[in-house]
C-alpha cells in the first residue's frame, strides 16, 4: 500500500524495509531488515541493518539508532554518514544470536557509538 | 526473527502487523495491516487497523492513533478500549482511497476523534 501521506511526512514501515543503506561515498552497505519500535516511548528505536557483501561482513545486522538515516533522493536510500572504518568497527550481531535489546547499557552504548542524539532508552 | 528485546520494551514492526486488534469486550475486530512512521519525529504515528467482517465494514481500514492500542496479554492481541458505537463512526478509508496523511487538520481529527494525546503532527 503506498498511502499519499508517504510523499511528506508519514512512511509505512514495510516501505522503509528493504531500502538500500549507502555510506557518504554512495557506496552500497546492505540494506533495512527489521525497524524496532519502543513501545514505552512509541518511538522508532532502530533499523536494523542487513550487511551486504562488503567489507566481508555480509549477512551481519547492525541496530542503526533511527534519527543517524538520513534519506537521499539522488542515491534512493539511506545513508549512514560516519567514517568507513567507524562503521566497519561498529557492534554487529548475528540473527541467531540478537542482542538483549532491553538491557539500557546495550542502548546506551551503541547511541553513543552512532552519536544519535535520542534518548528513549533513558525513559521509563 | 524475534529479537531477544521485544519481550521487554521493543517489538519489531514486522510482528506488530498481523496482530489482532480487539474491542473492550474481546471482540475481534480485525488485524494490524500496517505500521506508519512520522520521519519528522521518528514516533510511530498509526497501526493501521484492517477490518474484519464485524459491523459490516469489512476491509476497512483505520488509521488508529499507536497510543490507544494497548496489548492485553489474555487476548494476544490490541485493545482499542472506546465505545462500539463510536469506533464504528470513526474515519475509516479504502486502500485504492488513502486519505491525505500529510494534512495536519486530517491528522489532529483523527487524535481528537480517538482521544489521543500524541502531538507529533504538530511538530514542524
Amino acid at each position: 500500500m503506498a498511502m499519499a501521506g508517504e510523499k511528506n511526512r508519514l512512511i509505512s514501515a514495510d516501505k522503509v524495509e528493504g531500502t538500500a543503506v549507502y555510506n557518504a561515498k554512495g557506496e552500497d552497505l546492505g540494506h533495512i531488515s527489521e525497524i524496532m519500535i519502543d513501545k514505552v516511548s512509541g518511538e522508532v528505536a532502530y533499523a536494523v541493518l542487513k550487511y551486504g557483501s562488503v567489507m566481508g561482513m555480509g549477512g551481519k545486522l547492525f541496530a542503526l539508532p533511527w534519527d543517524i538515516l538520513k534519506y537521499n533522493t539522488r542515491f534512493g536510500g539511506y545513508v549512514v554518514d560516519i567514517p568507513e572504518e567507524r562503521l566497519k568497527n561498529a557492534p554487529s550481531f548475528d540473527a541467531d544470536n540478537p542482542p538483549d535489546m532491553a538491557d539500557p547499557s546495550w542502548n546506551k552504548q551503541i547511541h553513543d557509538y552512532y552519536g544519535s542524539s535520542a534518548t528513549w532508552y533513558e525513559k521509563a
